[in-house]
């Protein structure tokens, strides 16, 4: 194998590639990145096992070359030391030959490594994904969807189907759930789906939490392919495979209160700010619970008491406050989270009383809703 | 006590006593930042009994209100929430109340915290330092000083005065020199001094790298007042106060070769960038050595090798190399710490023989010198 590549797009695609690349595999081979040549250009693999990326960089590029491929062929390649390599050198463009002995020679102006490679013929073949009903969604979008989900995932193992987002694809929509138990994100949006296709299936967090780092910010549309035990996202020179989680999610849908007692309009950064200054003393406490109180003339009065520390006392100004008198009590931390993820200047909360879930949503937006359970203190 | 504040300049004078604050500390009461009011203004202080900080905010500046107090009086408000309260108020504005018992009320806006605080006149008296002989300097040309020579003390405590820089003072000249003892730091510059006096201390590293963090970079004189125990640094509004290490320094003098058997001249990035890219695969081995070959036609040769990975090899073309021919080998981390702390674009190095210590300099410039002692390889 030998080419010549442009620095800065291996940079990149490495970078890229890299996201799915961790030191801590069972499997060796997986610490190092694949590298393949051919006549349309070079392709970088990366692989935890769970995650797959694969970052294309092609010959050229309307007028300009990016990689002149002198002689086909592959090699793997430790990642750790290739992409600090690549980053530092001198250069515009890098020359990689392979010698005998999977020896790799990387040069650039008057530098050379000479890196002890890995068969290429060893590396784990990427999952086989017919190219079939694909669904279409704007980078963005996606981005926007997971980024207000993702969040909401369990951390914990004790029940690992929640440690993923459930993906219900139906209708012409698809609607993303995240919960831990102690409370809920769901948003949802329509996409373009080819045969009417419907799927319900669970991405882990984490491969959704990579996903959004490595997608950029444009409207150009990922391409999005569910088999039984695997997604696939197709961006431009970019695929980015995921496993699937195995089981079923519970089903939220009934979690959710449909009817409300007491119903609050705020602002949603006065609302936030004020959450996270209460938060600075109850987050010393066991689990940084804060208290929300109703009280006359719209005013809402958000405190938390750490006995050793001292207290903190608020009083927000609510746009109306409809329904029963409430004093409840809630983690400083998920409301935070919620109110982070939702869009809009206004929030509408609904509560169901001081034990029921509770519903915090942007006014007059209905594709998105976020839930918290209280906790028990008065 | 009572007074009403510009919440940013009580931000940030917060900030600055806070570096003087740990929570690893023996004395609880300095988990606290004082706060004392008086006709004058507001001080603020914070200590871990090494270093302690003060901050003054004076009651007004030209015609703009900064305090104002409405009774004199002191508070110990924890350091930790008083910070974070006081960055996440919502007003431009801040009340300060102590009512009986020590209890703190801290007020803005709608949002109003009451802290536990704690009697001000437990807090340990600052040390007493008498307006003597003082030093001054730009603030500045001190930060860079301090900059230049720092990083090279030691961090272990196996001798205990190589981890502060030592300071000379004599006439009319401020000379700083840390060494681990297996490199070197140096760096002169005049002063202006009162009384002809001269002073051999050592300061605490960690002390110069907090006061580095807290000086604006302005061309402002620093007034340095240096006492057997103590050193104290004033700039405008702040007072800086750091014990000194006891104990003799050695003699570096002497550590100094004076003659030259290999003299090199080159390009400051050029060489560190070299260095930069050997070290990558050099760090994967015991102790990050590079190695340096002086070649035919000016040329210097860096290289390193790490059987596992691979090895680099690199030309650099220097402006000259004048003497006996050279193999060396040295730790590459030293070198680039030297190199990022020397200014110029070119630097100058004089060897002395494979296995003695070399010395780099800026080109025609005898005010920095940075010192390193080879590494046995061949």
């Amino acid at each position: 194998m030998k080419f010549v590549i442009q620095r800065d797009r291996l940079v990149q695609s490495v970078q890229d590639v890299m996201k799915a690349v961790t030191s801590r595999t069972t499997i060796p081979i997986l610490t190092g990145i694949k590298i393949i040549a051919n006549d349309e250009g070079v392709t970088l693999t990366g692989s935890d096992s769970d995650i797959s990326i694969e970052s294309f960089i092609p010959k050229d590029e309307g007028e300009h070359e990016i990689v002149s491929v002198i002689q086909p062929g592959g090699i793997v390649l430790q990642a750790k030391f290739f992409s600090e390599i690549v980053k530092k050198l001198p250069m515009d463009t890098v020359e990689i030959e392979v010698h005998n002995h999977l020896q790799t020679v990387i040069r650039s102006g008057k530098a050379e490594f000479n890196l002890n490679g890995l068969d290429p013929e060893e590396y784990p073949h990427l999952p086989q994904i017919e190219e079939g009903n694909a669904i279409k969604i704007s980078t963005d979008l996606l981005k926007t969807m997971v980024r207000q989900t993702v969040f909401a995932v369990s951390t914990s193992e004790t029940r690992p189907i929640l440690t993923g987002v459930n993906w219900q694809v139906a209708n012409g929509e698809l609607n993303c759930i995240a919960t831990d138990s102690h409370r809920l994100a769901m948003r949802k949006a329509p996409v373009e789906i080819q045969n009417e296709a419907s799927y319900n299936v669970v991405i882990p967090g984490k491969s959704l939490n990579e996903l959004n780092k490595i997608l950029d910010d444009t409207t150009e549309p990922v391409e999005i392919v569910i088999t039984e035990n695997q997604v696939l996202f197709k961006a431009k020179h970019l695929l980015f495979f995921s496993r699937l989680l195995e089981g079923n999610y519970p089903d939220t849908s009934r979690l959710i209160p449909s009817d409300s007692k007491t119903e609050l309009v705020m602002s949603t950064k006065e609302f936030l700010q004020s959450i996270d200054r209460a938060s600075l003393l109850a987050r010393e406490g066991r689990n940084n619970v804060v208290k929300l109180s109703t009280l006359d003339g719209g005013i809402v009065e958000i405190s938390s008491n750490s006995p050793e520390i001292g207290k903190v006392i608020e009083e927000v100004q609510s746009q109306s406050i409809d329904g029963e008198e409430l004093k409840i009590s809630f983690s400083a931390k998920y409301m935070m989270d919620a109110l982070k993820a939702l869009e809009g200047t206004e929030i509408h909360i609904n509560f169901t009383g001081a034990m029921r879930p509770f519903v915090i949503k942007p006014l007059h937006d209905d594709s998105i809703l976020q839930l918290i359970l209280p906790v028990r203190t008065y």
